[in-house]
């Protein structure tokens, strides 16, 4: 079935392949007015770019944005927007010797066992750089949800093991790491060196947050306003985690510990629950975090079958990121901004 | 909006309040042909139902379930099936005093903000009782899937910082907090009657484990079948987080850690991954970690505010689990079992 | 797969067969803060009910509609409203002689191809039955759309090859027939009672008007409000036909005449269109016309076959309408309800 | 809200102006295997393409379908297939002196209310353009649907009042109006040569066929067969009503006439019904009518408004259709390829 569709009034269609000829996708239900910023766009795409550093992998993705439909003098029409962004470097004969054999850590032999045809170029649809156009569909998110004054800001708060102690949000996007904590981002690429220089690759956790974002929004009480942002994080392919305020510590606290108390005004004394109650958004500032398993492709002889089932030796070659938690912070924004662009309408329905 | 349904195949519609008249879900589209059992059904209720221990709620909830339609001599005829579930014992009276009031760490505020009007009756709709649909519909999910040889089974792994040691499966329905070993349940229950001795509550950690789920359910790429558990789990009231397998852990690993080896037979060396690639079963057992808050009704004082934004003291009474972990481990397989039947039909299409 | 779920914002899912032990509805999506006026909606459930003349059969269902969840002191909260309607009058046995044989112009062939299973009891699922769901879901969309001044009306335009030549608004109501010409509705009256004393049915024409719509409700390309229209009609058992403005006819015409020049103000000269253009809305009346089959369910002796395909005849005893077109009209407005709730919540999602 | 996302299993997303830069879609839910004919699908473009005779307009399209992803060596992979058709003839400025204008018949005026701002190239969203892309991912629909041997064609049964009196299936596709009646076809071409030289344009009725759909495709209730495919033709901008076998005139039978007897070896002795009955597939053949207005663009003066309400006079000049009939036919048969694909999947699942 689909799969590739997402989001209920603001509903973002992707397709693409990691070496086909393009990717793309279709941004249906973007209200007409919405001022499209070109510049913005490709700057997150930039953003999303592998190349930018020691820590990412070489490949020289361009990745322009073609807008196709939907926008006429720079103002959305109403109409589906689609974006296509051509695949440039595809080195398709790359993959050609892994071509009968799973990768460990992949999702190749699923794909294999689901369809009975697998794209080995690159991983295919399952590859990560599926998420371009999700970037592309979120800086159109981010556009609409700019006129609400919904501002989304995600970064790393620890690669390798290393931890940020530091918050400067102005650092975030001045190191390679994404790292708010200018001393630990240096350690953090260091980590990630190390990794890739003995052919291994490493994880980290990523936070985000977003503020702007008025009481009321999310839907009861399957479409929760943190159901669809886990259903959301959990849709890209390094993320094997989430939690949303204090999380899993929170399952440590007493309830007369975590509950936020309301003050005078509205606001809270406190934000355990990270901006979201019984679903719905509380006006706080909503805070999650999500955890990024290390990069799956390493070029470390590695123990798997082949498509027979036998017994085969791997050594991914090929230009792949030691640490992709960099690189999927703006993809988190994006989807974040997808879900946020979604409730921001649906919530125009929930009262007389 | 909806929000109230969930599923693409398997489609859950649920409705009611803690306080009206009844509560309950349409199940639209079980296959034809699913053996019916109202004795597995009425078990799962009563898995669910207050009342079990010192741990849970003194509310008494016989949770009867009706079956009003899709079912002929005990089997599935293909067409919804509608579950009610009278609401007996409503005691509206009791929160008259928290009318204009909003309870600290309940979505009271939020729907308040969202809707300009508020079921004040217990929650109304985001209620844990709303729950007792959801476990309805999944008794059905279940007796599908039970056709397919999966298996779901989820316990408390940690409740108000005690920890299972111990992993006895025959034991977790044996104890008052569902947990597989039966030291530590002791200690978990002793903590809960401390915590509520004192007007508070805790909270824990609840495992779950799916066997007997082949390779490749799952669809790309944005229903990975992880990110559609996340989706499930975290419509869940009290869930604050959820990781699959080494989840957060897995953020510290290093690739040649985290990467589970194919064996001959395509069965895996280890399962770091928690049974899913690439939002795709792998056939190993699905393992997902969720963590559950402590119980935001608390007989404490607490600070808070009324309608009009005034500082207000509060002090819940009522009857109020100190723990609801015991309580969401059958909600929690019920939610995993409505997305996997629907998976297990989705998956049909993949194929020619 | 589901196919009891309707509609995207405003959402209404059904259930119940004609035997079974009682059919209801979920609304989902109905805004907070709409009155809900009980004695409305139990009129609009006597104008479907059957036994009013001697059109209809005389069946007793009372059909008293419960409402369980979503209303608090008269006013919608919101959330999801289950309507429940018991069955009273299930005379199954009436029914044990067809148990084995497909009744000609019924859906049981194709059921029982579908499913492997059938209820044989009054046509299950499949029986004109399930609509009293539709009605009370759609009282609910009447009374939304009340608060935006919408107004529909459906009324019998020809019944048995009679045709409505007069058009009395006043009159619909006051005659069995539903037609707005008392004279008219004599004849068909007439009509109707002689199929009858032959042991035969007979079908007609429907046709609705729908005022107050203003122009820009529908969504284009595949959710125009006519294609959502036909969607819903057609989702009608005897509903063979529709057509918007001059419909068929339109096909004769030239440009220059099917054309509705716009007159000062925004208005128009004409309507041929039916009030929809490109599946927008154009603030004109909606117009549509529906094709009613005779009723299948005849005591003529007809020739069909048994599950193992041997030839048979069969006699169909029991209560049936000889003409089902007054009863399906307060079925048409009802669909029409829902229809136009969702594109009233839709279209609040346009704009910036 | 989107609108442009038609489909529950194999969903087609579309897009694309009239003069923007390109239309086309992304199926998503093809199932893996299919054989992905690219001569067939350029043929299927060409049979939609215009210039193809003095009946249709003389624009050039060449309608070349870039296909970008899903699909590998000539066969689908299971994951979306987008389709790229580059607009190339684009003639914008043909259409700056009726920026400000409504055009009688079109969906203008309704755009304008619903977003505020109007692409006014040619139409934009609402041209009949944007059924290349219909066609496009029709053409994939069908692909699938050969493997199940189910077989669609459509054809013009009246233009300009003209019936078709014969009916030579291999005559459809060889005369311009695609009529079956080589006679018949002659005195349509002249009537739609006759209007478009007095500046006007006509309409007509398309039949459709439908073999090899075995008994039982289709959903209760609102997803009956019928249902959905009402919904999709009525999406095409141009059709004003739609019949399923004897449709309107079933209205005028008895039951003992409209009945379709069933034979032994489950066949029928007649099709009034054409093929679907409730909503379910008879296993006979399935038949609709549907009614096409004349184009709405013509040359002759017409009366209309600006958007300030002026009265406004205006003549369209530009390559238009006399008459859409012949060019509808594949965008008919597309429409209804990918509602048949999407049962055909939808089916898999109604048993155990």
């Amino acid at each position: 079935m689909s799969g590739s569709v997402f989001g209920k009034i603001f509903q973002v269609s992707t397709f693409g392949e990691s070496h086909g000829a393009a990717l793309g996708a279709i941004v249906d239900g973007m209200p007409a007015g919405v001022k499209i910023d070109r510049e913005f766009l490709n700057n997150e795409m930039l953003r999303r770019r592998p190349g930018q550093s020691a820590m990412t992998t070489a490949r020289n993705e361009s990745d322009q944005v073609e807008i196709l439909s939907g926008v006429l003098d720079d103002v959305s029409t109403g109409t589906p927007i689609a974006l296509l962004i051509r695949n440039a470097d595809q080195h398709s004969k790359d993959y050609s010797n892994i071509a009968e054999i799973f990768r460990p850590g992949h999702a190749d032999f699923g794909y294999f066992a689901k369809y009975g045809i697998r794209d080995v170029r690159g991983g295919g649809r399952s590859s990560g750089r599926e998420t371009c156009a999700r970037v592309a569909a979120g800086a159109l998110a981010k556009m609409f949800l700019k006129t609400l004054n919904v501002n989304i800001c995600a970064w790393s708060s620890e690669i390798a093991g290393v931890k940020a102690r530091a918050f400067d949000p102005e650092e975030i996007e001045r190191n390679p790491a994404r790292c708010p904590d200018k001393t630990a981002a240096l350690a953090m690429q260091q980590a990630a060196a190390d990794a890739r220089s003995r052919g291994d690759s490493v994880g980290g956790i990523v936070k985000c947050r977003i503020s702007g974002i008025p009481a009321g929004w999310g839907e009861p009480v399957f479409d929760k306003l943190d159901a669809r942002l886990a259903y959301a994080m959990l849709s890209l392919g390094g993320v094997k985690g989430i939690e949303f305020g204090d999380g899993f510590a929170a399952a440590g606290l007493r309830g007369s510990e975590n509950n936020d108390p309301m003050l005078p005004g509205k606001t809270f004394a406190s934000n355990h629950a990270g901006g979201i109650l019984g679903g719905i958004s509380t006006g706080a500032e909503i805070d999650f975090t999500i955890a990024v398993k290390p990069t799956p492709s390493i070029s470390m002889e590695q123990n798997t079958v082949n498509i027979r089932g036998e017994a085969q030796k791997i050594t991914i070659t090929g230009r792949h990121d030691p640490c992709i938690v960099p690189r999927i912070i703006p993809v988190v924004e994006a989807m974040a901004a997808i879900v946020l662009a979604d409730f921001a309408l649906l919530n125009r329905c929930s009262k007389l």
